[in-house]
């Protein structure tokens, strides 16, 4: 990713409103992920969950014509009556679209295609922005944006995936992007928390995803939580010790997953003459000891705690936590993908809880008491996937900064593990 | 299923210790189960998800002679050294075993060799019978007893499923075996819960499975529950509706799964100019309009609630609900197949909670706050299978009676269907 | 198999009808192969290419039933109107039916019951027989009957492949039913033939299915036969030459074949401390190395010629082969299963052609030049098969004696080797 | 495909070698395929059959540089050692090779790559072939060129079928390259051949395929042969009589294929309203009614004759008209695509045998009598495909004009499609 990714300046001119301004900062900072990709690494689908650079541009792209201009503007002209069908991930009510499977096959429109259609939707939009909005176009705009920054992280990993399955090992960007070190030691700790009936969901200041309200009371029991994420060394010593070929360890569904596909070790890991290797958005790089361990399925976290004699956090556990305590991460200014300069080494500190990478929890992703899905379309953003799937709670390093927060709920199925994904040790008290 | 199945007495001898009558009922109860079964019918498996009845029959049986004989008997000898890994179904601690999927393939040993399987196992497990227990002993035969009565009810809905498989529909048991209906005309009501902090999970006295256990609070917003479980004349609205094909009623997983298996109705239901047939264990019969609904998925059941503008109940709702009024259902004595005769009629009362169909629940099968397996083989019986799954609560028109309890946790995939499932409404009060 | 398989006798009492002395000798036949057979062996269906006993059993009774009493008596009424459905195998124009990967799931109508069936249908056919027939009834009946001993050779190799899959490994027929042994050391000699114009075809003298003919001319090569099958020696020094592990020797499906599979050795072989065993219908046997291999696919066929710098002969050349030297091997008199006592030990006799194993030719399975398909539904029997089988030639241990004859062309896939299969070499001249 | 593709001049310069200008003019012809291609269009595979362009363009390169340059120069640097690996499509003998389905998961190297690649070997095969070649040297450089010009076909083929799964439906070329009509009301009659011991295969004047010989002598049955292939036209009324759906015009393997696949017409047919249309390299088209059809499987070819009451033609009657009788096709001066001017409208003449569409024969592809692979790699060309697989005789719309010949035998399974394929009836004189 050249520098180019970094927009000359995210701080918005004098009176230009805020939305706007967040607006153009948004889509330039997509357009900056792809500037080193070829029309080609742009179109290629590496497996069913990934989806083309290319579909992400458009997708997002979607969403503002779909939602926005489609329902504003009387008589409006898509830019491509077609992408229409092409650009849908899965709004059912929408009406019919491309199968996702197949998302790979359109090698055209050509990249410049969808940037030209990126382009044509902006201009529209600004002009809308411009102009006042009522409150619930503003929202969607807003929902528009932090859609299309999910889609950022997702295109990063996406590219990674597809990268990985190519036997040249090409790198996106030649530094960066990845779950940095904490301390070249972590001396971890065990930090307890007394538990009770505690209040948690998004507590209404700034946006936050429908999924994560409405706030609620919980009742915890008294745990603790280690101060920091599991790292790439402990995560030797669990391969060392046999754990992938030690049935007991496992869930049934994991132990399962273990055995049909091999698993032997973090996705992307690869043992050269005795040494790990990891293939990253910086191409083949020796697994760093000292790095959260990352690139894991929610079967081999759980498998992991059994291992070690802990479990998982509940995500509950893990936002009273976050709530209650200082904690440190790689969330930064300007953009995502600066370590946090200022780390504190002060005893009592959560550390890496934000933007290293996801850490899985105890918990399936399921509605909270009173939830009720938006009307419309809309409706169908998180609502219709709480089934089967697992929380994970503060971003990794790929994720957008303003993703970062305490109420955050990210969420894949068990055995999914392209996302920057690790863990933290959790017990009772 | 013939009138053998009711063993002479259930009540047991006078002296004679309470385990080794309860055995002897339970071990009896089994074998009532296959007296009108061929040994075809007993060897057959008609999916990945059932055994053959001539499985259930030996692997009850593997369970005593693993757990109990081997270990307690220096120098056991076992029946047949074979056995051991045809019979074992899911216990990695005992060792490699036959392939679940090909259960099915064992035309020998035949059903007559597998009951005398069963009496050499259970001449040496009546003579320990007579003799004292440790307490960890009794234990596991009470164990053993429980998981043989889990597999009378999948002994039964296996023998259902393969039976509908066949074009000549043949009936297992002329009479009785199909959820009752309550009352002619149910009319349901809501009952309000104030909800706060409660206490679910098994309180000590009896039997249960660890997973129904620690005891433990949790916190309840106020709620409702309806008085009656979901019956056919509700889902034939349901499906005149166009449940079935509308896809914003629906999780993204259970769309899916309707769009893939073509899925019209409940299981077993089939169209006959223009009425509603249902294979049962009394072979073909109309689906009475008064009944509970039953074989449906949990993504059914879902759909149907978010049709209806309502919710599932969470298993703490239904625990809680059913430790605090009355209930009724078809528990009954001397076993599990006769309806409650002395059904109340008045208001208040939560109807047919136990005894008629599985009722799924919102709620994921997790562990319990401070919840540790056991040690040894028999911790896998139920630690392993909490991922992916959903809580059903109440019991079945074929769950042995003795399993009837507030605290009972069985639980199942969201798109498996064969077993007696059905739901009941909730909602925020 | 019980010696109940041994009918009193084959011979037809004086002045009964041929066709009807046939039709019982036939019919007993089958029955007496299942005479040790349990409802269950009789009921599983061990792969989708492999029926149940049972379903042999019924629908060569349901080819009398269907195409020769529906069509002659008026009014017929059938004996369950159901097994029209359930046993009709691949017949379109009969109708649908029964999809064969679910011929498994009918553990009713029980093994009695088909035994009536069977019974029932005898009892018009005798009667029918005793009358005269127009040459049509009777060219169906004789093929009728032709088609039940095919299948007389299909159960016994579907039963072998059934009990072959249970780690038990029980034995079908304590004695006799495997390719014997030629001589203690068989000297193969190569026997050389002109080639030119020769014909080749059913001469019109017999029974012959219709893919026999019409005869007719074809031009061969000079070209040279070996005298004896391939033997499991011979097999063995191909295995020990790392022949399964070679690329270069195989057809590029064969190949691919090999490597999904992971084939390392004819079907039913294990290797156990250093000896190479075998399933057979004696159960677990050592593999002997004067028997002619069997249970090899055409792929291993061909690879082994390749290995062996030979090739397979084509059907053609078989067949002029047969037709013109002395050939020995086991057909019998009165049954099948026994070896034939005047082997002959003379040079340029072509030993075990017929009766010991089907030999793969080169010949992919096609229609003899002017080959027209009967009509109707028996227009189906053979026609609709000639894509992308193979022929083979000579008959197996388990061919009805009847069956064995220097035009018959018998097919399966190049990758079936359920059947007593193996190979001749030949070259050219 | 731009006018790029015609090469300035196809005659070599004066004094220049012809194998050099060969060379040269195969090499450039493959590139000015590619001239219209974007880079994503050049690397997204659509199907495990089919290969990226970008793909074609390196595998035919790496075939010089693997069996010409490594072999001929001592010490031979490869232009990049990955390339071994990644470019190799199936020659075991040379070693491991990415697999197969994956060809469309290499966004790099770029397309420009691939073609700096192209120019590297080209630079240095230039130097090469300006010195002198031994016999064996020049018989590989032409094999390297026909097996590129096969791979030019392939290219073609490939990008329809990957434009044909885009609903946008691009067009890859605006004119040509489509099988043209022969006549506009063409009036098939039926041409005699009386058969007897005819010669075929190469007559060793010129390149051939190893699998074009060794010539042989075959007998022939009188035999008759139609004039024209079998047009659009034609195959409607297959369609309006209800072919698809009529199972006794099948073979097995046929109409299950059709079942599975839900068949209803050719491969890129699209009924609009009424009107068929069909996806071609000029993007969608109405169906001509006077073109031959194209883009049929062998079963629908087969089910085609059988509902015609005729056959197909064995190979050995396809390739002994065209030696007897004048024949007209579309073969070309210069290159492939233009259509033949000079069509002869006389009777008794055999029309568009040659670069109109792939005739499948009745003829499964088999070696001839006396056949031996090459040695060493490219003996690996043809042989191992000798197995499931159907002859297809004449050359299509896009084959290379040398290509096209008598002997020319082309092959595919009896599924396959997305080749320009077609069939032409024959009969029994």
């Amino acid at each position: 990713m050249s520098s180019a990714l970094l927009p000359a300046s995210a701080v918005h001119p004098p009176h230009e409103p805020a939305l706007l301004s967040q607006y153009r900062h948004v889509r330039a900072a997509t357009e900056a992920m792809v500037a080193d990709l070829t029309d080609a690494d742009a179109t290629v689908q590496s497996m069913d969950d990934a989806s083309p650079a290319k579909w992400h541009l458009a997708h997002t792209t979607w969403f503002f014509e779909e939602f926005v201009l489609t329902a504003r503007i009387p008589d409006y002209e898509p830019v491509d009556p077609q992408y229409r069908y092409l650009f849908n991930s899965y709004y059912e009510s929408v009406g019919a679209r491309h199968p996702r499977p197949r998302r790979g096959l359109l090698s055209r429109p050509s990249l410049d295609e969808i940037l030209a259609y990126r382009e044509a939707v902006d201009e529209t939009m600004l002009g809308l922005l411009t102009t006042a909005q009522t409150d619930a176009e503003a929202a969607l705009i807003e929902l528009g944006l932090n859609h299309e920054q999910q889609h950022q992280e997702l295109l990063l990993t996406d590219i990674l995936h597809l990268f990985a399955q190519n036997p040249l090992k090409p790198a996106f960007a030649p530094e960066l992007l990845a779950p940095v070190i904490a301390d070249p030691r972590p001396a971890p700790e065990w930090i307890r928390f007394a538990g009770g009936v505690v209040a948690i969901g998004h507590d209404g200041d700034g946006f936050a995803f429908d999924c994560e309200g409405p706030r609620h009371n919980v009742l915890l029991q008294p745990y603790q939580l280690c101060s920091h994420p599991v790292t790439n060394h402990q995560w030797f010593e669990f391969i060392e010790d046999g754990a992938y070929r030690t049935a007991g360890l496992w869930l049934s569904d994991g132990w399962r997953w273990v055995c049909e596909h091999g698993i032997e070790a973090p996705l992307y890991w690869e043992e050269r003459e005795g040494t790990w290797w990891q293939m990253s958005l910086r191409g083949m790089q020796p697994v760093d000891p000292d790095s959260p361990v990352t690139h894991i399925s929610f079967y081999e976290a759980d498998a992991f705690a059994r291992w070690a004699e802990r479990r998982l956090p509940t995500e509950a556990e893990w936002e009273h936590a976050v709530r209650n305590l200082p904690a440190t991460g790689n969330f930064v200014e300007g953009r995502v993908l600066r370590p946090l300069p200022d780390r504190q080494n002060t005893a009592g500190v959560l550390r890496q809880m934000f933007g290293d990478v996801w850490e899985w929890t105890a918990s399936p992703f399921q509605p909270y008491p009173g939830f009720r899905p938006g009307a419309g379309a809309v409706g169908e953003y998180n609502g219709k996937f709480m089934c089967s799937q697992m929380v994970l709670r503060g971003g990794s390093c790929v994720t957008p900064e303003s993703h970062i927060r305490a109420s955050y709920r990210n969420f894949f199925y068990p055995h999914q593990r392209w996302q920057f994904t690790g863990l933290r040790l959790a017990d009772d008290a």
